[in-house]
């Protein structure tokens, strides 16, 4: 069957955001499509322009016989300041105070919609790094580190705070949690990384840092080299950080119970260099 | 600016495949693209067209002035006996043999392409069930629950083991695990449903179903009603299954940790009327 360009730039579009920062070569394409290179370098043209003008992300084109297209998702500033409106706008409700001054987040963490938009702006700020793995600790930050994971095409590894028997044979480490002081124990598989592996960490939550501290010592235990920090929501404190360079999306100002009143800003994404 | 055709196939198809089960009007396109409501229909055909033949999936129209397109994400039978052979074939190396007869499943659980698609092809069986939340137990369900929400378009609620001040006041049941027939606890935020959704129930391995049961049994509290239940692995055994309608992508029929052998076969998908 001979494809036309209308139907081959729905699919190649398709076949593209389904597998971002992956290199698929001309050959897959004209062989897919049975098409000349040179109608497929046209239609990639198109692509290209639409993805960048519209700020769905890259094609970056990769030259020799070896090559082909690789889609980098990728937004646009104005893009990643709407998700953080979005959510400090869903955040803001004075519905969510809890007590003790905590944040009901559940719900926007249980967003597909926000998770993958979440997703996008990390992978954005990612995109030129190399990522090998994405951890998080159990249970919260496992929809961001699967929306991060999705968009850079790369595994997931979760944190839990027990062994259990499923996980096969673990490593453990003791650390302090940053604002309880307490001694709490991590977990994690030992087959779920190699050594010189480079890692994202993420988490919905950051105060001092204590768990984002905790998963940067069991980095070392695996030989694994910290490749960032990515924070949905990190409060406002008066103890020393334990993690020096992160991104947030949003900053948690402060939060009155009294009042039920809830103060947020811009996190740090911009600042420190996300785009 | 004035789009063309080509370019505002890409754009559509992007817009779609991010918008699943959601209601697009004419007039969303017309306006976004300055094209008139002639030619979004002619575009529209086209993507219809080749979301159809490629198997990615449906473009309903629905008549009329409050009308416009649906994009259904919904995969073909031969790509989902793909999904399951991919599976069939990454689960049955000897080295995921843990202690106990136990299956290593958390690489793949981690790997969000795979996770993306068997989060289609339970969409695909659900694309016709009014579907409100999909609800899963922490830790290993989660990836499953947002890779099928992602696609249906509805959000996750996260039943716990423990309360957390983060959840804010719960609702709490105590049920029998079924194979260790011990009394367990479940716990689930109050706000996280209200009471006549329809909800989908996950997890990623099911042997009696005891898990699938207490889930059930939180459904009641909430006045919630049951709507589904999608499995990926299921394991035989000798007792009666709790729970009777079911749909499940492998069947974990027999393990050696003598012989170091797995044996696996199709889940129930197809036979429970999948697709």
């Amino acid at each position: 069957m001979k494809w036309k360009r209308s139907e081959r730039l729905v699919d190649m579009t398709h076949f593209l955001l389904e597998h971002p920062h992956k290199l698929i070569s001309l050959t897959y394409f004209s062989d897919l499509y049975q098409s000349a290179k040179s109608s497929i370098s046209e239609d990639l043209g198109i692509v290209k322009e639409t993805f960048e003008e519209k700020g769905i992300g890259l094609l970056m084109t990769v030259p020799g016989a070896a090559g082909g297209v690789k889609y980098i998702p990728k937004l646009q500033a104005h893009e990643i300041k709407a998700v953080m409106a979005d959510l400090m706008e869903e955040l803001s409700h004075s519905d969510r105070l809890l007590p003790g001054g905590y944040l009901y987040m559940t719900d926007v963490l249980g967003n597909p919609e926000m998770m993958n938009r979440v997703g996008k702006v990390f992978a954005t700020a990612f995109a030129k790094e190399k990522i090998d793995v994405i951890m998080t600790v159990a249970t919260k930050g496992i929809p961001i580190a699967h929306a991060i994971a999705r968009h850079l095409n790369v595994p997931v590894v979760i944190v839990r705070r027990d062994s259990k028997v499923t996980e096969g044979s673990t490593v453990s480490i003791n650390y302090v949690s940053g604002s309880s002081r307490r001694i709490q124990t991590m977990v994690l598989s030992k087959r779920s990384m190699k050594s010189g592996q480079r890692v994202l960490i993420t988490d919905d939550f950051m105060k001092v840092g204590g768990t984002m501290n905790g998963m940067k010592n069991l980095l070392e235990e695996f030989e694994c080299t910290l490749a960032g920090v990515a924070v949905l929501v990190e409060a406002e404190h008066k103890d020393e950080r334990l993690v020096e360079k992160y991104l947030s999306l949003v900053k948690l100002h402060e939060v009155s119970e009294k009042e039920r009143t809830i103060a947020l800003e811009e996190g740090n994404y911009f600042e420190n260099g996300g785009i």
